[in-house]
């Protein structure tokens, strides 16, 4: 059962598209007070959701904020990241799902303040709440994505592997990724454009002097079965002549000031505006600037730096430079040395800088801070309305790094700058049936790590999990070690991995092909599909992957192998230097050795196996051995 | 077998206690070619060792440096801490341990370039060399131990359970604390004072408005069973009239710059003048002035911010201030505003400031950076020579921050300001090995946390750890939650906790006075006491505790156990609820129920069991029940 409870929302976030009549019975579950959900939770209550957020797949003990933010320090005391996921769904003395249809900073007290207490407080009360009770998790599941309408869904080559870094400046540096992959026969689909390709940052350019001939390269990758992919920023360059400016300038689509004046911040190409994705003209304006690269035979964007992040306004950097002064020739003391320093740290996604400008939705004006969330997800669907125009026949491949609920309707996401930290093989694991939950199916996590140096044992068993994930992008920050799959020496267990994601690819796009069109998870916790077994429950580094895969990934450094648990008999498949072989394995707990460069899964039934290929394209789907 | 080889080195560090002639046999195992020694280790072997460092057990996979670093955030990513122990044991084709005594940076690249060689890099080619062969693991450290000189062992009253944090502010605060937990029954033996018991940070002085009779608060709260515990940080505030910096200043017994003026920092008192620990004098001087507090009736310290931390410097500063200025008016792009944000975010613990002043050693005069990691450590031998003297009738308790191989003879050593993370449970039970074979016995982290947000969980799961850790502090930084045991409402989970504790002292004390007495480990990887168990081997997350006992702490959030692996058949010792039961079971792997509150260890032979005491001094050694 769904029911809706309004409190005088302001505007239509658009996360819902089905016409649901507010209720006229009493919220359930919940007592409010003050602004203030709150739900007593019995002992044995999971948590689920929350979406991209730390921690286990089970929220409880912490406390998380539904806030989009640039932060690429995931460590556990965060309490958001890049996208705002505010679905709960509770399973213990009750069980029902929650959705909590807010725009902006909403906090979620998941047994923090008090371990039974589940408390959520929306800073306004202008929000929808919707309920979802009846039958299984899955059930609530279903119903709730039946709310919130169909994932994005890929084209196939998407679920092909992906190379990318920040640091590939020019056509050389991509060829050599091209070449390298190919001499060393690992499958690659796409090669990814970071803001270098682009002249001076500026959206919908391409710098000329790097690719002198931007469309015979992307005619010519292709023809070797490559898709260049490139970025798109959310804040536009202010530079008188650079037409996106001139324009948007002047048909007043960027967010303004308190006096209307365009609101200046500094990002990547400097001084730039921000794009009024809550304006649907802007927005479809912003969206048709993707021919430029569309019209260049270019397939595939990712949007990023739309939480937006800011690195500073020019209002507040010129403050900065006055406050500073005020320092200046004293003795500090220690804590106003520390407040010195912080005013140019502070400056970066500021509050204040939030609160400062302002959207023209169609419901009104709205100052920045009351519809941030939003943001991200405006600027995906502003992209997908006009590439569904501009390339009608092919979907094309879109995800974002900020993401509210109802942008996996135009996009994946990835799930944002992180480390080369074992840790945050677990953290994407954990993250995946939070995010599915909430429609994001096409997602993954930057393989190795965006930012640290990457190991070639931490590569290699990174991959052995993301060739599980839909989205699977290698990806890495400038100034870091190489990490292709290429670069650390010896390349036969890298091309033995990624040939199995191909192999497997018949399964995994089919099996996310159904989850999409039946509003189901392509990555489920083991209690999703084990309600009864209370073992299955506490499993936290395994997930269910379609309807008869389970994986279990090795995530510490100099480990031979690993605790697993098999809630029914199935089939131990292993990858062990290209060979693929499968003994059954009985209900229970068992230690399974797995070497570096083995993967090891468990199938539950007959899995179709395609035969290896160097890309996408020349999988063939008709050709398939079964295994399991 | 011990050889010495000997390169050049400039001073003596003071971390070898045996004159052993240098060798005249090649050096084994390693090639030495342009300052860098390398040794291609067997694929199976495990590389221990290096003290405090991030990652686990088994160092292989990553770079770690030796040089004494105030970084509060561990985080896979960082090599090296506030320790520099260059000590290594390869286990693998070859046995051996080394120990490169070296007084400032040196690398170590364990399988990070290339995943099967070792590498050693210090920056010049000024050291010994020791190669220890022969034997068991367990007889290579006794050997290097033997090398290096017993162990610190502290007074009784050390093995209690301590609780500190940055924000007790006066003697109302701390009588809270002793209240509070008396009050739980919670048992406690020390409190410790933070830097604001403290006149404006000024090292051995008393705020005598927040303490206005401190003797006598010293003397009252020894007499209800609280040993009173302050910290003293490395630098003396430069403010003339205050007789610690008068008498430094006029003696010459600060570090100086190239003009043999007293080089200044900024730290906690603002700017402030480091003792020059290295010159014997003015060690000796430094040390005499715990008096005022031994004299007061303190017997134990905490010396912090030794290795040593700076904010900025004089100079650093106001250059900082001269840069900032050439970026103000001026239109930044992204990547000249990150680095006008770094003018101030670089002044810390800079390199610059290092090779700014100087040290008078006995050997001559050194630039702070060719001696660096021996600031710390000397700063514990200056107190505990000096303790020695000022109490010499009883042990002091002693601790530090920073430390070197040497500085184990005088004190222990905290592990630094970890954060509120449940992977901080697990990188501190893996660094405890690495800390016991080099000689550092005495030691344990902040519980709970010192940075961050602590939950009731996470100090329940941690303590449930480190109530093995001989040094057993919870200790938080202000501006975060409370964590106390009786911060959380329902105190008996952590009054059976900690009494459990206080009953296994007679125990895990008398298996500390064996292990410092025999140079031996008290906390050992189970490789150790199984090295023919290929599976011991792997175990990252399990630790022998003296002859007879395992443990195997759950560390992960939400979990209702773990599994566990025994090498033997053994007996499993639950506490539940205050009660203590005990049930045999068998050699192997194992899945283990441990609910919240509960604590779960393993014996090999039978446990004395003290009576439950609410302190150290109320134990009866003399009535001891037996499990196991």
């Amino acid at each position: 059962m769904l029911q809706k409870y309004s409190y005088s929302p302001k505007l239509r976030t658009g996360a819902v598209v089905r016409d649901i009549p507010v209720t006229d019975a009493p919220l359930p579950y919940f007592s409010l007070e003050d602004g203030v959900f709150s739900y007593r939770m019995s002992d044995d209550a999971c948590v689920y959701g929350l979406g991209e957020s730390v921690r286990g797949i089970n929220k409880r003990g912490w406390i998380y904020e539904g806030w989009c933010s640039d932060d690429p320090f995931h460590t556990e005391d965060k309490r958001s990241l890049y996208g705002a996921h505010n679905f709960l769904l509770i399973d213990g003395a009750d069980r029902f799902g929650v959705f909590f249809d807010y725009p902006t900073r909403i906090t979620f007290d998941v047994g923090y303040s008090d371990p039974s207490l589940l408390t959520v407080t929306p800073g306004k009360m202008n929000l929808d709440v919707y309920i979802i009770t009846g039958g299984s998790l899955k059930d609530i599941v279903r119903e709730f994505r039946s709310l919130i309408g169909k994932s994005y869904i890929p084209p196939l080559f998407a679920f092909g592997y992906g190379q990318s870094r920040w640091g590939y400046v020019t056509e050389q540096d991509i060829t050599a990724v091209a070449d390298n992959h190919e001499k060393a026969g690992i499958p690659l689909d796409m090669i990814y454009l970071d803001i270098d390709y682009m002249d001076s940052f500026k959206d919908f350019t391409v710098n000329r002097e790097r690719y002198p001939d931007f469309e015979g390269f992307v005619k010519r990758m292709r023809s070797r079965g490559f898709h260049l992919i490139p970025i798109i920023d959310a804040a536009v360059k202010r530079e008188e002549g650079y037409s996106v400016y001139d324009e948007g300038h002047e048909k007043g689509f960027f967010c303004t000031d308190e006096n209307g004046e365009d609101y200046v911040v500094g990002v990547w190409p400097g001084m730039s505006c921000l794009p009024d994705f809550l304006d649907p003209e802007a927005s479809a304006w912003f969206g048709e600037k993707y021919r430029v690269l569309t019209d260049a035979g270019i397939d595939g964007f990712w949007n990023d730096m739309n939480e937006p992040a800011l690195f500073y306004s020019e209002k507040a950097l010129s403050a900065a430079f006055h406050d500073i002064k005020g320092y200046e020739g004293k003795t500090l003391d220690a804590l106003s040395y520390f407040s010195a320093r912080d005013v140019f740290t502070r400056l970066s996604n500021s509050q204040k800088d939030y609160e400062s400008f302002f959207h023209n939705a169609p419901e009104g004006r709205f100052v920045h801070s009351d519809v941030h969330n939003l943001y991200g997800y405006k600027m995906t669907e502003s992209a997908m309305n006009a590439l569904k125009k501009l390339r009608p026949d092919e979907p094309t491949l879109l995800f974002s790094r900020a993401s509210y609920i109802g942008a996996h309707r135009s996009g994946g996401i990835w799930t944002g700058d992180n480390h080369s930290w074992w840790s945050h093989i677990l953290q994407s694991l954990q993250q995946m049936p939070g995010l599915n939950m909430c429609g994001f199916l096409y997602t993954g996590s930057d393989i190795g790590g965006f930012n640290g140096a990457c190991t070639r044992d931490l590569l290699l068993r990174w991959l052995s999990f993301a060739i599980f994930t839909p989205l699977m992008r290698n990806h890495c920050a400038i100034g870091n070690r190489s990490q292709e799959a290429t670069a650390f020496g010896d390349t036969e267990a890298f091309r033995h991995i990624i040939e199995l994601r191909y192999r497997l690819i018949p399964y995994l796009y089919g099996e996310f092909l159904k989850a999409a069109e039946n509003d189901e998870m392509y990555f489920r916790p083991l209690s999703f599909d084990y309600e009864d077994d209370p073992a299955a429950r506490e499993i936290a580094d395994q997930l269910m992957v379609g309807d008869r895969l389970m994986i279990a990934p090795v995530y510490t450094q100099n480990a031979g192998g690993r605790n697993i648990y098999l809630p029914e008999d199935m089939n131990l498949i292993r990858m062990s230097a290209g060979e693929i072989t499968c003994e059954p394995v009985s209900q229970g707990r068992h230690y399974v050795s797995v070497p570096l460069g083995d993967v090891v899964f468990f199938s539950k039934g007959k899995l179709p196996l395609a035969d290896p290929a160097k890309n996408t394209a020349s999988l063939d789907f008709d050709r398939l051995t079964y295994i399991g």
